[in-house]
């Protein structure tokens, strides 16, 4: 049970965003830029990374929800399942290797990233923007995750809510919210 | 010296957002609404939020600049270093107290907010949205202070940088930067 009233019943980030639309405008337009807008990293290396930082910090909202959208986006022949079982191992690029090393060390601390993880993602092909996105979406997802889980939002147990999300996300993206969350308060405020 | 070549000589999280606006936008704006925007806390209450959990992160860029910003908004007669000193003892209300254990939970882990917490905050006034808007304020601070540690920007050891940005801030708030880091996209452009 969430730790404060909030008005509402979804579960996760999303009934964060309901209570409150003011922060849920630029919170769900960063993870637009961050996991979907232009970029060279493929939308499921991005998800790939949020979902690894959001099991290094257990929260099980966050790290559901960012597997199944990575998993309706990968490309074919890749299974999310066999990644996440061991990284070192998947049939996934250096680069994208390299650049997970960076997320799990921005998950511990901003200090733990060494110029030595950097130069290894550099030798892997990795730019300097996609190192400057990884630590972004690493850090924002230390984020989202303290949010969802320091406020005890509701994590569902049932896959297939997970996997409903991911469709919506796939096709619309994240700005959605935004709107439904101020229609919630409007609505709310008028009853 | 910075992992990645930022093209500019700002500092902390100045060079970052000079380097992407784009992500800078929603950052800026997030800042603005949660240690600026109408609230019940004061500014100066938020801002020590921002610090201690910058502090307890060990960043050195953020913890300087938000202890600066929360000097700058004090009101008469309270007195920075003693309440940094020792929180405890600090001759701040019972209510803000328990709402900086929060965000020294938050900081840890989101999972590290127990209900325990929650209703000491409670039972020393703290009203639903206070609760909320310190768990999102800390997490928040997770967040900057690994994407400016991460990227290893410059942070000064200068007091009087720190003094001179909280004159700024004080006075203009966090949204100005937005447009400050597109012109010097738009500038280098076309240089």
């Amino acid at each position: 049970m969430p730790h404060i009233d909030l008005g509402n019943d979804e579960p996760g980030i999303r009934s964060l965003f309901y209570y409150r639309p003011e922060t849920a405008a630029p919170l769900s337009e960063l993870a637009e830029i961050l996991l979907r807008g232009p970029n060279s990293l493929e939308r499921w290396e991005r998800e790939l990374i949020a979902t690894h930082v959001s099991t290094l910090n257990e929260c099980k909202f966050c790290s559901s929800s960012h597997a199944a959208f990575t998993a309706a986006q990968l490309p074919e022949g890749l299974d999310l399942p066999t990644i996440r079982a061991d990284l070192d191992a998947a049939p996934i690029s250096d680069k994208l290797k390299a650049l997970l090393d960076i997320a799990a060390a921005v998950q511990r601390s901003g200090r733990e990233v060494t110029s030595d993880l950097v130069e290894r993602a550099r030798a892997a092909g990795a730019g300097d923007e996609e190192i400057h996105d990884t630590v972004l979406i690493a850090a924002a997802f230390c984020m989202y995750n303290r949010y969802v889980d320091g406020l005890a939002t509701v994590a569902p147990d049932d896959p297939e809510g997970y996997a409903a999300g991911a469709t919506v996300i796939a096709a619309q993206g994240y700005l959605p919210t935004i709107d439904a969350a101020r229609a919630h308060r409007e609505k709310a405020a008028t009853r």
